[in-house]
């Protein structure tokens, strides 16, 4: 189907080629020239401006954002909105907060425009092994999607989850998750580094990716990663966070569930950036 | 090739079927009438003592003990020793504390008699995924193993990672990362089931099995455990250890190496055992 992509950075950049190497009609746009030559060159086409972007596709529309949460979703959504109409659809594919989700559909559903919340998960490999999609809001919507998502998620790879906010809620806790782990697996190799034993770790990771109980895609990574880098020179020991991890830890806390490991996964990542 | 196997448990039974079924002539020895049968109807033979087991294979023998840790593996060993001879290997897959290998290995040393420690993941799933084998001990009697291992493991799923010992360490942090990683998931299913939204729990482990960055063996035992039992009806929720969390815990603290994640997860087993 047709479709237009705002932002065409590591996540939406790729997700225009991967719809497009499936057959639909993706408009991309993204303030970079150079991204939307890329998405051009890449089987897409682009648009200069959001206004653009809105005239080169049919009524009823499919936008999906992925760009920054926090105001640039905002600034998008006012930059589009003069231009929509009754029928359109806007997807926020990014890492919003949940609770934005039902404030913006609340502000967009006087237009007529359907808003869906749709966690993205796969980073740069979603290219080609597909991109997990946990989406929230009205039904109606999400299903006019189902073209999209088939082709955007591996097989199985998408769910509607719940009503508006719930697939941001559910992309929340999964990036939370995955701090606990890679804290997990980042103990487990420093300890190896420790021990008494002469361990080559980027064969212990490549080891345990076949029948062990802890196999995982980031275990897959994490061998790839110390395959190609056994000290893991160059990188710093310092590891950002996107937001996720904050709020799920700050949810949980009005929620009074105890999250111990993820919480300190969290924290972990704040001590890595301290100076002192 | 030929080999005994003593203790034909969860593990140590199925592992004589996956190598009985290859071809291999496995001698199985239990305390358990029932388990010895069983392994005499599914491909193997049997042996009713240590003795007899010992008889029943050619020397140079190999005989792989799957009991548990601690007294059953130097009890076994003080069975087994009167009747073996040189050039026999002893191989302990069972999760005992890796500080243990250097010394049996030295205490069989003046009989001639090798001992191989080969930390064993896989739990129930191993007969038909194959096992993942870290091998710790000599050169020569690990490369003599190597058909065995070969068809316990899945494809490069075993490797010899150092000296006596080396395979138990390797496995005692491998299973402080499963600590580590099924906290993480407990959290994050919990935090889900807290959500405002009405979340299917089994729907959404089921989801990010496919393409997310957190998608894991672990995860697909997840999701089918919730499929079967939605709200885990009948399980208790106390979780035990098995010892390589503490083992890994207390020696992480001789070693000065910070595991945060990995002590929570162990300390939060405990606390799911607290009456009050």
């Amino acid at each position: 189907m047709q479709l237009g992509m705002i932002g065409l950075g590591r996540m939406g950049g790729n997700m225009l080629v991967r719809l497009a190497r499936r057959g639909h009609d993706v408009v991309g746009f993204d303030p970079g020239p150079a991204q939307r030559e890329q998405a051009e060159a890449q089987g897409g086409r682009s648009a200069a401006d959001l206004e653009r972007l809105v005239a080169m596709l049919q009524a009823p529309r499919v936008i999906w954002m992925m760009v920054p949460q926090g105001d640039p979703v905002d600034q998008t959504i006012a930059g589009l909105l003069p231009h929509l109409q009754a029928g359109d659809i806007l997807v926020d594919g990014g890492n919003s907060r949940y609770t934005q989700a039902p404030v913006r559909a609340a502000a967009l559903e006087p237009h007529g425009v359907a808003f869906v919340d749709a966690g993205t998960s796969g980073g740069i490999w979603g290219l080609e092994e597909g991109y997990c999609l946990m989406i929230g809001g009205p039904r109606e919507a999400v299903e006019r999607l189902t073209p999209v998502f088939r082709d955007l998620a591996p097989e199985n790879g998408f769910a509607h989850v719940g009503a508006s906010g719930a697939g941001h809620f559910v992309k929340m806790v999964h990036n939370a998750v995955e701090y606990g782990m890679l804290q997990a697996y980042g103990e487990g190799f420093e300890m190896l580094h420790s021990s008494p034993f002469d361990l080559d770790l980027a064969g212990v990771a490549e080891l345990w990716r076949h029948g062990s109980v802890v196999r995982s895609w980031l275990l897959d990574l994490t061998a790839r990663a110390l395959t190609e880098n056994p000290n893991l020179d160059g990188i710093a020991a310092i590891v950002p966070d996107s937001g996720e991890g904050r709020w799920t830890v700050v949810e949980a806390v009005e929620l009074g569930c105890s999250l111990p490991v993820i919480t300190i996964a969290l924290q972990e990542r704040f001590r890595s950036r301290e100076k002192d």
